[in-house]
């Protein structure tokens, strides 16, 4: 690789034009990593919601054209200058929110919310000089988040690269980078259930079953996994899911119902949704005197949690998390050695495996609700 | 006090006959212990918010005659059948919420809102037999809370008794009973502010200044005091109280003026008021990523809690307590020894002492917000 250090790279990249237009395959041409950035070549990506939300564009600010793409894992092509913690031939996880180790953030042990490279899904350009490292023919191709790495080529600030054990699969790992990383997480370490208790999860996608996976990974007894599309329920028994919830068969709010379950309430909850009423119930659910209930969803703009605050005063308590509370650098690789030991699984996440030029029967699948994770393999 | 055992005692009391009128002194019998109460020699008496509450009786269920009366210090006179961990001659607080060592509650390192024994403000009577052990001329008069602490003797579950420290000055921890341990303790046990943090605590009272008696125990170095009344303010110094913002100084809310004063936000606030507002102000102005927040003042019925979601996705975290989180039996003698090693300050909480038969004087400094702890000395 050491012929295309300091040179401009053409690939291909599956450029968004348009909101909610097919990707189109491009050759794009990728600038070298200036100072702090790394350029990785991408061997492989899947598709989270957040890209389809954002290549759909509806309530947020458009911003095309533009490469989307942010679950990948890859390979440090060439870094650029002051970096000195990864080095070409490196297998990385990019990540779509950074550690810069230097802020207020990044020097508490509760937070992972970097002041400098928190995600920013406005931002289409690199921090250091306000450019995109991607063009065609001269004309900027904006970044998404930090990542894009529907690229055969990305470039990346080094405070989103997480460097990971050279052994482990980059087919599989890849999925760490967001979704599954976030639902463990949440459960891990910010719900954090003790061996033997009781567990909510509301909504059963990629993130919702992965939030079960903690669960089963902490020793919980009983997973109840919550959602209004009942054919969810099989699949969901392979992450340890014990009990289901369809709130559609009930006249009465599910929290109730959760709570008659289980002698008042279940000791954690954990909301994979982002929908308002989900968030309401899954706080109302969790015991009195112990109860944590934790926000995953990314709720509408417009939404307002609404609650007696008795529910507090009773000793609940009810936190939100973001990136499973992971800090990217220093974490994600203990994520990937707990799959290497074979403490979390990941395959049965991978639902579906389609080479880079079919891209767009990915987003086909997300839109249609089949499946949990894509893989998108970068070579043929 | 051997002679007293297994009869009727008959003592002085204050009793209140009716909503919002004055306690009228009486001659009330007093049964002795039944299985598990003890019968206490109360010495010293204070008042809180609580008492005067439920004297006025505006939209609770009015419970009269009753003895009120809920944070004292005595002696125990004489047990019940089956109390082993009891014995005459103990020194005692007695506390309106209880600790039976055996529901899922008392048995959870993170509760202590006991299933038997939870503060029931509509219950007049023992749970052993539904009857009360006050009376006057067979007539029964009811209890409040469990403990009645204003008369010179009362009978309690023994789950409600913290035994303490027998040097311990009953005049001055007697107001561990309730309020100072409720505020102290959402500091200590729930906020748990590390050293050199920011705490805001708001509402200035008794419960208030006790949080931040916390926070200062805790090596906060920032506290910061929120009150409507500025007043308040020269007082709360004494409480390590570092800052003071009147939310009637300023034309935005208050959790905004805290977030510029802060560079976004405090690491911990306590909610002492109880006013909606106020929660929401709480919740709001700590810092995302770590932030927690604490509400500890008991709403109004019908309040409802409302935010942005997104606030809590931000990584802050809302917790209520109850007692601050004290087990009363395994933890109260543990804030004794804190006063008795000097960590402790409760001198500053006690502004007024008067003797028993001048207890209605107290309830008027409570109604004109004068002072934060008037002791009542049953003994002339």
């Amino acid at each position: 690789m050491s012929t295309t250090v300091g040179q401009v790279i053409r690939c291909k990249a599956a450029v968004a034009w348009e909101a909610g237009k097919p990707l189109v395959m491009e050759e794009v041409d990728v600038a070298p990593p200036q100072k702090m950035e790394v350029r990785l070549k991408i061997l492989y990506t899947s598709l989270c919601h957040t890209d389809v939300y954002f290549w759909e564009a509806k309530g947020q600010n458009p911003v095309f054209p533009r490469i989307l793409g942010h679950e990948a894992a890859g390979i440090v092509e060439s870094v650029g200058e002051g970096v000195t913690e990864l080095a070409p031939g490196d297998h990385v996880l990019p990540v779509f929110t950074g550690e810069c180790k230097d802020c207020a953030h990044c020097k508490s042990e509760e937070s992972n919310m970097c002041s400098l490279l928190r995600i920013n899904t406005d931002r289409g350009v690199m921090i250091n000089d306000g450019q995109s490292r991607f063009s065609i023919n001269g004309k900027p191709i904006y970044h998404f988040v930090g990542t894009s790495t529907f690229s055969e080529y990305t470039v990346v600030h080094v405070g989103c690269v997480a460097k990971i054990n050279p052994l482990a699969p980059l087919d599989k790992v890849c999925v760490l980078s967001c979704g599954i990383s976030t639902g463990l997480g949440a459960t891990l370490n910010v719900a954090k259930p003790t061996k033997g208790s009781s567990v909510a999860i509301f909504g059963l996608g990629a993130v919702g079953l992965a939030a079960a996976e903690g669960a089963r990974i902490a020793g919980a007894s009983r997973i109840i996994g919550v959602d209004l599309n009942a054919s969810r329920f099989e699949q969901a028994k392979k992450f340890g899911v014990t009990e289901f919830v369809n709130p559609k068969d009930y006249s009465k709010p599910v929290q109730e119902v959760i709570a008659e379950m289980t002698d008042g309430g279940v000791d954690r909850s954990v909301e994979c949704t982002g929908h308002i009423d989900a968030m309401i119930s899954a706080f109302e659910c969790v015991h009195d005197g112990w109860g944590v209930a934790v926000l995953v969803g990314v709720p509408h703009k417009e939404a307002v949690f609404k609650t007696h605050p008795m529910n507090f005063l009773n000793e609940r308590t009810l936190k939100g998390t973001f990136f499973g509370n992971y800090k990217p650098r220093s974490d994600i690789p203990s994520v990937v050695e707990k799959y290497m030991n074979k403490e979390l699984e990941l395959e049965k996440f991978i639902t579906h495996t389609l080479p880079f030029a079919e891209i767009n029967k990915a987003f086909d699948l997300m839109l249609k609700g089949e499946g949990l994770r894509c893989i998108i393999t970068m070579e043929d």
